[in-house]
């Protein structure tokens, strides 16, 4: 076999770890965590069905994979809870360090373009990244919500750490914002999320 | 809220079932049983990954979404073990009430999309059906090598099932094809596969 193609496979093995890279939100039925593939399966789909909610025209295919992929470095660099302040001063050399790696796994030019795909996310100035943004925050606000806010609860997250981290998601779509900060002042009043 | 947005939230938390449907196929660790959703989002990926070896040019954001919707009727029909004759006799039955029940949580036009989308996929008649097949085959085929064939030999899987199951994939592949024969042989050599 060709060297590209095997570079290809170790990668796609490689892969299968993030099946085991867990999340802090739990699924509907609450009946355990979710992991970072899961997560990612779902954001694709969401982008597909929910498009045309977007504030900008975007590419949908460049858009599922940017979502696909946008946690893979969280296999050597584990996930950062968005509430843990201590944890995200290290995230960005934890995750570059774990990048150069895994990606460095694949042929010279899908490193790059995945690497690329990447830092777009996290750079945040692009049509795409604003809408796989907008997902990464929905996606586990709708399974908050449907456990009545059972993983607020019990880290006792407060309204204005919730708003700080699904209000960047109005740069890819202003109604899905609406919805989400309904959302959120609701469960707020309800008493799952602290004032 | 609007009564589409809605239905289309419905259905997206509807999908957060799938993380809850298991496979025969274990994690390349052997940890546990990959789910359905694990599976769609390691397909997606690896059809932006291996694009270059299709038989036929394709549209990739629709291969994406074929791929990553194309085992929710699994909700309420169940996984169809590939070697499970029996079950497999009632699977299109079975299907074809869940497509209707889980697509029908959709607006019309999405639920016709994604119906269509997921016949297409069981008709093998276009290019993109046919490559979503290759990696619907090769994805498990790279966890069993993973794992020295213990799914294969604990249920007694013979050759000529693992060819059977694996050869339509050609039609997305041939390249693919020729390296999942490959691994077929060698892995019936050792033993893990029986002749």
């Amino acid at each position: 076999m060709d060297e590209r193609f095997q570079k290809q496979l170790d990668f796609i093995l490689e892969l299968d770890k993030e099946k085991n890279i867990l999340r802090q939100t739990h699924l509907s039925d609450f009946s355990r965590r979710e992991n970072d593939a899961e997560h990612a399966w779902h954001m694709a789909v969401m982008l597909y069905l929910l498009r045309e909610y977007a504030n900008e025209p975007f590419d949908l295919a460049k858009a599922m994979m940017m979502a696909l992929i946008h946690d893979v470095v969280e296999i050597d660099a584990g996930d950062t809870y968005a509430y843990d302040e201590e944890a995200k001063k290290t995230q960005a050399e934890r995750e570059a360090k774990a990048a150069d790696r895994i990606f460095g796994l694949l042929p010279d030019d899908q490193r790059d373009a995945l690497r690329a795909l990447f830092e777009e996310y996290e750079a945040q100035q692009t049509p795409e990244a604003h809408i796989v943004r907008t997902m990464d925050s929905l996606q586990p606000l709708l399974l908050n919500d449907a456990t009545g806010g059972r993983d607020w609860r019990s880290h006792g997250v407060k309204m204005a750490q919730v708003i700080k981290r699904q209000e960047p998601g109005r740069l890819g779509s202003e109604k899905i914002w609406a919805f989400s900060k309904a959302l959120i002042e609701r469960n707020t009043a309800e008493g799952n999320i602290e004032k």
